[in-house]
């Protein structure tokens, strides 16, 4: 703000806020007057959750993913498949495919690609327990759920040179007309994949 | 989240920030996730900030602005001109027009505008100690800085006839075209009111 109008305990909620994906300065002052106009319903829970998440939220030791329990709800749950295995960048790639609840398997958070350009290498990754967990738990089939960028790719022919004396299988994701997409807004590198892995109709 | 892949505290974190005003439901997942990679230098800030907030924040009981102490820092800062008074519908409208930092006076803070249809009447606005600030302060001027809508327009007229009795110049925000803001896009209403109040060059 301009003009300091308000105490700085109001200035400084603004600024973090401002820092939140999503949020710019104007909406974070809207966020701001939202929170303290529903100070009982949102404000307090929302401090509350904030300050449970920061002391109870840890890493879970096996697949690098965020919970409140080590190791993790997904890691513990029994009923998954334990001979695959879904390589991940990120926490948020894990939540997606789980959202898609299309198969019932146990993940590794890598926590990024690599990355020359930005310094970030093998040992910037969580890579070193994964040979361990392949070997350990028997696991059969890695699946390769890197995003469709470079340096996912690059990620990806890494971890699969990495395993090659393993004897396990490693898959990737398959490329294709997003469901509900419409054709003349892909471009053609997907669609030529799409072309190429047709399926019977 | 269709399946439950962390713990109920990261779900209730999620919960919470899909309720602020310009977070959905997948920005206050990048959120979260965002916040608990930043633990230390955004979440705990960020946690302290709100429960301060929501201890220390209190409406001022002069003008309805919210802030730390009472009255807040705009009415308490001698500096303003306590002969201007502008009238506006929301805490943002008086942060906004303090951005502009073009008039250095004090306000009176609604909360809202009339509104039939949705049942909010006279009442339920911050007017009763309106008549009372003018009188006890000797304002000479009110300016009615209300939203350009119908019911900010409304509610502009309303104040007027309330304060018709006192010797009180009333006046309101001009029309015009915005700074930067190009003429093909503007709506004829705007068009004409910025031709009928047009200057010397």
């Amino acid at each position: 703000m301009g003009e300091r109008v308000a105490g700085a305990e109001i200035e400084r909620l603004i600024q973090l806020l401002a820092r939140l994906p999503g949020l710019g300065p104007r909406s974070a002052r809207r966020a701001a007057l939202h929170l303290i106009r529903k100070r009982d319903e949102l404000l307090g829970p929302l401090a509350e959750a904030m300050q449970t998440a920061r002391e109870r939220i840890i890493t879970c030791s096996a697949c690098g993913n965020v919970d409140t329990c080590d190791p993790c709800t997904v890691c513990a749950d029994e009923r998954r498949d334990r001979n695959v295995l879904i390589v991940v960048e990120t926490v948020a790639d894990l939540w997606a495919l789980e959202r898609a609840a299309a198969l019932k398997a146990r993940y590794h958070v890598l926590g990024g690609t690599l990355s020359p350009l930005d310094g970030i290498g093998p040992d910037d990754l969580n890579l070193a327990t994964l040979i361990e967990r392949i070997a350990v738990d028997n696991v059969k089939e890695v699946i390769l759920a890197v995003n469709a960028t470079v340096d996912g790719q690059t990620t990806a022919h890494y971890v699969t040179d990495m395993i090659s004396h393993l004897s396990v299988k490693t898959t990737r994701l398959a490329h294709g007309v997003p469901v509900g997409g419409e054709l003349d807004y892909l471009d053609e590198g997907t669609l030529a994949a799409a072309l190429r892995s047709r399926t019977d109709f």
